[in-house]
């Protein structure tokens, strides 16, 4: 059996593969289980400081494979959301910032996988969609990341009606951060991650725990917890480092 | 005396009209309950698939009778914005997907119903504004589906100034779906309720109580209680057979 | 010693500037103690109806001030945040509505303070970003409004970058309000503090505790809060004039 996922590691940076073009890159259990663990290891590999998340073929993924929730038990059913819901956690947890390089269509899942990543980059030829509600399946687990990126009515007309939209809409929505041509997107992707990947380890896991930590909280809650990070980070070496270096008008060295 | 708020179901869509057009259709604490009834009712009724909230004449709503408000005892005051929370909650809590259909102005609670519907279609000629603060009573209940729509400074802008904004920039802001020539705001509404109408209606009413249900909590919380939904969702007859006409390439026959 | 905050009220409006123009406008701890103190202090001037920051130069604010931050004492770090999040805190807290006019660069806590007035009007010219990551100091207290005002894929986009966004982009992703020619930044400012001015200063109070009130609450507890206050609000004066006023097609006369 070829596996549905791969892992790489090149220049600081890991690449998480989706590798069953033919199939549109379906998550399922198995390929569910299979990126949250390889996640977990990319994320705990010091010598990876930035993750991309791709998939190989014309899409980008096609969302669950449904094949494994037809005439099945509850607790299989719970299991697949169970894994699924691990899975874009884990894109939350993980260290390094999270990179969605999106080469064709994400529907369903493949789309909440997207609106979960730090950032999205995507083809100008790619789409979004959440067409659960087409099959009798409201896509419910998709709009937790998709409401919280797009907003309320953008979010309920693409659950409710199950439309496309394309990656210039998904641009001016918030969904992704750009979209380029799509012969340039790896090396568009490749250069956001190389550009993040020179600053402070440490300093970015310090931030990405910070944003999750902080945004479902009031403000005030909010301001109380991030005002002991940026306290505590401050006296870290490398802020130490990255101040000095500022005033001394020269490059800093980081220690992570 | 004539009714201001009329309710007719066509071809498995409920229309809830407001119908005093000479008087910007106020929302007077008798027609916000009629409408609050009519919502409940065409809720409850197995024929309509989809709600659409539409008005007559030049404007959509004013909003609140203000000759209701004049020389009144708080109890008065408060069983107003009562009512008019109950209306807004009536609209979330239907079963169905709620369309406003905007073809003029939506003032301060009328602004306040177009930014609670699921959905809103407007007339490219609409306007949209929340001028409470012009009249010294600033749009406090208007401005909490305003804010969670349209952001903070937007919102802010709104509810500081009392300015009016277009369609366009109502689209633009997330406040409303789309905008388009006045003549066409029927047709365009009606078929958007016909195309949602013909999916599964449990599966619609699962997804618009989950929407709601996930919005206000915590991302952990929210994918712990959408996993839940989203699996027994999966054990409906309607998502068994949906997902089951998908994977055989026929179209589906629901139950709901 | 000059002073590096001046405080001045002309024509209703409270101007608090930053007029350390040389060194970029940095919100020291001295800086940030000077500027909330005047905050309240115009905040509770009866003449003031609206406050507008500004600041003199070529930038608006390089944010906090790097030379207090290194070498320090994890208390001293902690005192700079807290002395941060009160001057955050103070725009919020005051009775008027505060607006930031934005004539140049606003970089971290810069930006974290745009992000935070109520509503920001900039020169065309103007940029933005949270730079933290390049010193190895994560914009985490920036991030708590930033995130709020412009969703979590910008946001990060931002954080993880230090990318500067421009003026346009700003007004388009929701950061700013406006963005007009640099000759005409001042006139635009002091136009909209005049037409924000002229109303119900207690009704402006009401609306701007209000605002920020209801929205770290969950909808149905904001409903709750604001049904409460619009009612009470109703029976003010201000209202009541403003209502009969209205109704009578007659200018209103204000109490406050």
């Amino acid at each position: 059996m070829t596996s549905s996922v791969t892992s790489t590691v090149r220049d600081s940076v890991g690449v998480l593969a989706l590798t069953a073009p033919d199939r549109r890159n379906p998550l399922s259990l198995s390929t569910m289980r299979a990126a949250t663990a390889a996640l977990h290891t990319l994320g705990a590999n010091p010598d990876v400081r930035v993750i991309v998340i791709s998939a190989s073929g014309p899409a980008f993924s096609a969302g669950h494979d449904l094949s494994e929730m037809v005439e099945r038990t509850l607790t299989d059913e719970q299991e697949i959301f169970a894994a699924c819901t691990e899975l874009m956690t884990a894109v939350h947890r993980v260290r390094q910032p999270v990179i969605a390089q999106v080469q064709g269509m994400a529907l369903a899942a493949g789309c909440q996988l997207v609106a979960t990543c730090d950032l999205a980059v995507a083809a100008d030829t790619a789409r979004f969609s959440t067409p659960g509600v087409r099959i009798g399946l409201f896509c419910s687990t998709p709009m937790v990341p998709l409401s919280r990126a797009i907003g309320r009515k953008r979010a309920m007309q693409m659950l409710l009606t199950g439309d496309m939209i394309d990656a210039a809409t998904a641009v001016d929505w918030g969904l992704i951060n750009s979209a380029v041509p799509a012969e340039e997107l790896e090396s568009t992707v490749a250069e956001l991650a190389e550009r993040i990947g020179q600053f402070s380890g440490d300093t970015l896991a310090i931030g990405k725990r910070a944003f999750y930590d902080q945004i479902d909280r009031t403000e005030p809650d909010a301001y109380a917890e991030m005002s002991a990070v940026m306290a505590a980070n401050a006296m870290t070496c490398d802020a130490q480092e990255g101040m000095s270096a500022f005033l001394a008008k020269r490059d800093p060295v980081w220690q992570s």
